[in-house]
């Protein structure tokens, strides 16, 4: 049995206040959502979480009144936690209790903290505390799953598989893109879903050569090649499969790009283990696709970070620059829970994806997706 | 017949320039996605549009490279419009943009930058060209709608009111209140909508005491109050109705609650004309609920603006402090959308809402939603 909630927060919030005093801060304000839903359990559209060396205020309005109550004298209280309701901007109710803070220093998230907000609160606390920009302490706490979170995502890619395998077997010629990607998401709700962790993506023919494509009108047509890509969102934790079928008999070509797409996805899987760097994964991928002429046709990376969002770190993709730019050097972990989705675009032509969830456990892998990879669809699997 | 996509664009990109000179800067970068959509009609998930005095580059990734080739090529091109392709990450690509532009002071904008994005981009363009924090420039622009987004609110407020009036039909014991978001959702998207504008809230008995309710196992029941909210994306542009119905008959106090809410509505729906404080008309509201001893049970706002997103200026609520927040203060203009939801909601008891989204006219507001105010719901409407 993983620990309880109680104890869990407990542990979240020892490592971020870990994290605060290795960077010499007494405190942070934590205004990403996802990491307030990491460290409380709070799944509004608006709050903000004050960490400190003893207290974890959180600060909402009215909406959610009697849902924190209930969280704060239930199992899912967090240490040092308690309720302060904001009667009018957030803004205003966030310096009104810094400046009841004891801490000089006090950190703030740079990447999801506006350039607007953060002057505002300089100008309105001159000095007292001081606002340090920080980056991804939190979220590197969130970076290795922790057994609540594992139990999770190993039960959110059970209900995903099943809902894949509903949906490879429902794929036929007739409805639009538009009315597929419906009944995908009616199929995810249905589940147990508490939402779609994306907006579904169905495919067809030449749209299949847009990697994000939208649905759109054009219908499902007997010998289209159709990429199928959707995830849900379950207790608080996003999981994410494609997979390209054809309705009707592949040809030559499809087969050769398909087979060589699925090829780079075991390659890449078969790279994944602790020590390696996330860009290795992506390049056993990319060396793959290279092989088989397809090098171009590949120009996003081979996967993503899968937890509280659909896209977090590690990046499995080349190395990058800019401000979160080194993470896909990173080196993976056990705990890690990640994406592995090489694809293959051709203009005018279409394209295949395949993509599965796993586990980076302490010799691999471990898959938490398990649908069939065929081309073939409307065969009860 | 309203102006062509390349005209449309043409005149906010007017309207945009004439801000920016009011405001003494040669250029603005544009990252909120939703002033980006407004001014080139992209919809992808990740793209920074660069404003000067005689180009509009639209700088993107790989994934974008066809949709955005055919944009600039079909009727959709906006001026000055080409696509910089963005080959590692964003913000080098916009250093590099930066550093080609000839504008010592380019605008950014403070809401949609974060603090560590702008600190990155200082730190690698020392000084050439100044970056600038702005407030709302391309917001302003759109809080009055254009003849093109008053005609896909208007066609997206018929399709909203034919899920509406399905729904209520539907609505009856048996499904939990995840099962019928599930329908609804379904039922979005089969009328045309992209997706849902916002996570549908059904709120059976007690739940409904939450504005903002998750949708959970609880089954819906005979004799249940249940808040239905939900709305949808057509063409970009959000919808939002709600409607609260009985499943079964109605007992004196819930008729009571829901004539007190219907007879605020009303109220503020006939306070809306231009010239009129959006606080007022939530004034207006919220003096009927006092008048019913409902006062405290009002927590929220009696509406927000509609467009491109689901929540926009201008706020139709009291007066707040805060970087963003004289708004309300502001007054209404001809062709804003904005929704007039007033509730009550009570612990332990359940809660009412209805909304409506209506446009403003010359001499009042247009409704755009059209869906029986009863609390009767399983009849065919």
């Amino acid at each position: 049995m993983p620990p309880s909630m109680r104890e869990t927060l407990a542990a979240r919030h020892d490592a971020v206040r870990a994290a605060l005093g290795a960077a010499g801060l007494e405190a942070l304000v934590v205004t990403h959502l996802p990491n307030v839903f990491f460290l409380t359990g709070f799944t509004g559209s608006a709050g903000i979480l004050v960490v400190t060396a003893t207290a974890a205020p959180l600060l909402t309005d009215f909406r959610y009144d009697t849902v924190v109550r209930d969280m704060l004298e239930g199992d899912g209280g967090w240490p040092g936690g308690s309720l302060v309701r904001v009667g009018g901007a957030y803004d205003e109710g966030l310096a009104a209790l810094l400046e009841g803070v004891e801490a000089p220093r006090v950190g703030v998230e740079a990447a999801h903290l506006s350039l607007g907000r953060y002057r505002w609160l300089v100008a309105r606390l001159p000095g007292r505390p001081e606002l340090v920009p920080t980056h991804a302490i939190v979220e590197r706490v969130r970076v290795r799953k922790d057994a609540r979170e594992i139990a999770t995502l190993r039960a959110a890619g059970r209900l995903l598989s099943e809902v894949g395998r509903d949906v490879l077997y429902l794929a036929q010629p007739g409805p639009s893109e538009l009315e597929f990607a419906a009944i995908i998401d009616y199929k995810l709700k249905s589940a147990g879903f508490a939402r779609p962790a994306f907006e579904t993506i169905v495919a067809a023919g030449s749209n299949g050569a847009l990697p994000h494509a939208r649905p759109g009108p054009r219908r499902l047509q007997s010998g289209d090649l159709v990429v199928l890509d959707f995830g849900g969102v379950y207790d608080g934790y996003c999981v994410d499969l494609t997979r390209t079928v054809c309705l009707g008999r592949p040809d030559e070509r499809m087969r050769a790009v398909y087979d060589a797409v699925a090829e780079a996805q075991r390659a890449a899987l078969a790279a994944v283990k602790p020590g390696v760097a996330a860009a290795s994964v992506d390049a056993a991928a990319r060396a793959v696709l290279a092989r088989h002429d397809l090098a171009d046709a590949f120009g996003h990376g081979t996967g993503h970070g899968l937890g509280i969002e659909v896209h977090e770190a590690p990046r499995v993709a080349p190395p990058q620059s800019g401000p979160g730019a080194p993470r896909s050097l990173e080196l993976l972990e056990t705990g890690m829970v990640l994406t592995i989705e090489p694809g293959a675009y051709v203009r005018g032509w279409g394209g295949v994806r395949l993509e599965d969830d796993v586990l980076v456990t302490a010799d691999g892998c471990e898959v938490l997706t398990h649908v069939p990879r065929t081309l073939a669809a409307g065969e009860r699997p």
